[in-house]
C-alpha cells in the first residue's frame, strides 16, 4: 500500500470516560471532521469495564458520525478508556476482537484497533508523540511520561492516599483552613470561612454534608475555585494554590524523563483556576523540571485517540506497549496484543 | 440534708460509646466500687441516639452493678455519650424523664441526671472541674476547653475536613509518604513503603483496599503505629508525627483559656504510640500554651462521668451547662434542662 493510501485510511477514534463517550472520525489525511458524543457512560463492574456494553453504546454513535464524514467502516479504531489501567487481562483480550466484528477487520484495508488508557490519550493528544510528562489535573491528579521507551506514572492515587495538587486536594484543604479559623486554630482564613458558608451553609454542619455523600472527592473540588477566588487577597488561599503547584511539579518530575529534551504540559479542568494556579504553576515546574520546556496541551483525549489510530494505520507509533496502558492489535493478531 | 448524707448517695455513672456501654456505681465517698461493660452499642437514628434503646440496655447493666455494690437505686445519674453534641432537643428532653422513672426519681434523695457529651467526661475524667483543655486522640481528634464559665472546642471535623493530627491524619499522611516513594515523588519513604506493603499488600492494590470501606478513617488510622515505628531511624515518619503534634497542640490552644493557671492533659489511644509521637508533643504544647500546665489524665470518660454524678449529689458541679455539651436536670426538674 501506497503512503498516499494509508493517508486516506478512515479512523474512528474513541474516547470513553465518566460523562460518557466521545467519538471522532476522519482519516490521517483530513484530521478528525466529525465529533459525536453519548451521554451514557459504559457500565463499570468487578473486572472493570464491560466490553459488549461499551460496544453497545460506541456502535450507534460511530455508525451515525461515519456517515456523516461519508464513511462506511473504519479501518483502524482507538479507544480511550478512564479505568483501563485497572482492567483485567479479559477485558483487553476481548475488545479488539469485538471491535474488529463490529467495524469488518476481515477487510484488507483493516489496520487493528488499539486500547489506551485515558492518561495515554490524554498525553497524546496534549504531546503527540514527543517525550514528556502530562499532568492531567482535575478533581483528581495523575502524571503520565515516557521516554518513548516505556511509560512512567505518578500519583492517581485518590484524595486520601494521594491525588495531591488536584481539585479535590485544593478544596478540602481550603475547608480546613476555613474551619481552622472557625476554631481559632493556626493556620486559619476568614475570607474561606466566609465562602464555604455562603457555599455550603453554617460550618456546624459542613461534616453532615460531606461525608454520607458517595462523591466526596467531588464535594471537595467543587470548592477548589473558592480558594483560587479568596487567593489574590488571602495568604492562606495564596500558600494553599503554592503548594499545590508544588505537588502538581513534583509528580511531573516523577514521570518526566530525567534527560533529552522533553516537554511538560498540564490539561483538565483545574487549569480553569486561572492564574492564581497556573503562575506559581509555572514556576514550580520551572525547578522540578528545569530541562524541560513547558508547552500548552495541543488537543484533547480525543485527539489523542485520532493520533493512535492514526499512527496506527500509518505505522508511525512510536510510543512503547504496556499491557496496562497501551495495547495494540494489529491486523490478524485479533485477540493477541502485541507486546513487541 | 447533712453534707455526711450526701457524701453516701448512691451515683450511677454512663459512658456510651462505639463500642458499648460501660457504667460504674459507688458514692461521692467510696468513688467508684463496682464496674460494668456491655458490647451492644446504642442504636442511632437521623435525630441521634435512640434514649429508649439506651434505657434498654443501660436497665439491667446499671441494676447487676448497683446488686453488686449493695444498692437499690442510685440517687443521681450521670451519662456521658459520644455525639452528644448533635442530638436534637427531643433526646434531652427525652431521656432525663426515662432515667428518673427508671431509677426511682421520686424518692427524696434523688438529685438529678447529667447529660453530657464524651468529650465533657472525658475532660472532667482527666482533669476533674478545672480550667484548662483536653485533647482527645483516637482515630479522630477533638479538643475540650473550659475556663468554668463557658465551654470551647476544636477540630473534631472527621478526617476529610480535620482531625489534624488524629491517628486517621497520622496514618494518611504516612501512606501518602510511602506511595511519594512508590513513584519518585519527592517527600517519600521507602521504609513506609515496605511497612505499607508487608500490612496492606501491594501498593497497587491499596485504593481498592481503602475506597470501597465504609471504615476508611479506621483503616487509615491502623497505619499510625507503623509510622510511630519506624519515626526513631526514618526523617519522613518523624516529621509526619512532629506536625501532627504541632496540630494537636494549635487544637489544644484554640481550646484552653489564655489566661489564668490552666493545666492541659492529652487522652486516647494515640498516647499509646509513644514517646516518637509524645516526645514532640510535650514541647510543641510547651509552645503553644506555654501558660497551661502539662498533666497526665487521671481518669477515663466513665470516672468523669462518675465525677460529674458526684457533682450532682454534692452540689459542687462548678462547669458550665451548655446545650450542646452538658445538660443538667436536678430533682424536680425533669425534663426541663437547667439553664443558669
Amino acid at each position: 500500500m501506497s503512503a498516499t493510501g494509508a493517508r486516506e485510511r478512515v479512523l474512528l477514534a474513541v474516547d470513553s470516560g465518566g460523562s460518557g463517550l466521545r467519538v471522532a472520525v476522519g482519516t490521517p489525511a483530513s484530521g478528525p471532521l466529525v465529533r459525536r458524543a453519548g451521554r451514557e457512560p459504559v457500565r463499570t463492574g468487578a473486572r472493570g469495564l464491560d466490553p459488549r456494553h461499551l460496544a453497545e453504546l460506541l456502535v450507534p454513535l460511530a455508525r451515525a458520525a461515519l456517515a456523516e464524514a461519508g464513511h462506511r467502516a473504519p479501518d483502524a479504531v482507538a479507544v480511550g478508556a478512564a479505568g483501563f489501567a485497572s482492567l483485567g487481562d479479559a477485558w483487553r483480550a476481548e475488545l479488539p476482537d469485538v471491535l474488529a466484528r463490529e467495524f469488518g477487520g476481515g477487510r484488507g484495508t483493516w489496520a487493528g484497533t488499539v486500547l489506551a488508557s485515558d492518561a495515554v490519550t490524554a498525553y497524546v493528544g496534549a504531546l503527540g508523540c514527543r517525550p514528556g510528562a502530562v499532568v492531567a489535573a482535575g478533581t483528581g491528579l495523575t502524571a503520565t511520561g515516557t521516554d518513548l521507551s516505556a511509560w512512567r506514572r505518578a500519583d492517581g492515587w485518590g484524595h486520601l492516599l494521594g491525588d495531591c495538587g488536584s481539585g479535590a486536594w485544593i478544596g478540602r484543604a481550603g475547608l480546613e483552613a476555613a474551619l481552622r479559623a472557625h476554631d481559632g486554630r493556626p493556620g486559619g482564613s476568614t475570607t474561606l470561612l466566609e465562602r464555604g458558608e455562603a457555599l455550603l451553609g453554617p460550618a456546624a454542619g459542613w461534616p453532615q454534608a460531606l461525608y454520607p455523600r458517595t462523591d466526596r472527592s467531588a464535594v471537595l473540588a467543587s470548592f477548589a475555585p473558592e480558594v483560587a477566588a479568596c487567593a489574590p487577597a488571602d495568604p492562606v488561599a495564596q500558600e494553599i494554590l503554592r503548594e499545590a503547584a508544588r505537588h502538581m511539579a513534583g509528580a511531573a518530575a516523577a514521570a518526566c524523563p530525567g534527560g533529552g529534551e522533553p516537554v511538560v504540559a498540564v490539561t483538565g479542568g483545574l487549569v480553569r483556576l486561572g492564574e492564581p494556579l497556573t503562575g506559581p504553576l509555572r514556576e514550580e515546574l520551572a525547578k522540578a523540571v528545569p530541562h524541560a520546556r513547558q508547552v500548552p496541551p495541543a488537543g484533547d483525549p480525543l485527539a489523542g485517540a485520532f493520533r493512535l489510530a492514526s499512527g496506527l494505520a500509518l505505522g508511525d507509533l512510536a510510543l512503547p506497549p504496556d499491557p496496562r496502558l497501551l495495547c495494540v492489535t494489529g491486523a490478524g493478531t485479533a485477540g493477541r496484543p502485541r507486546t513487541d
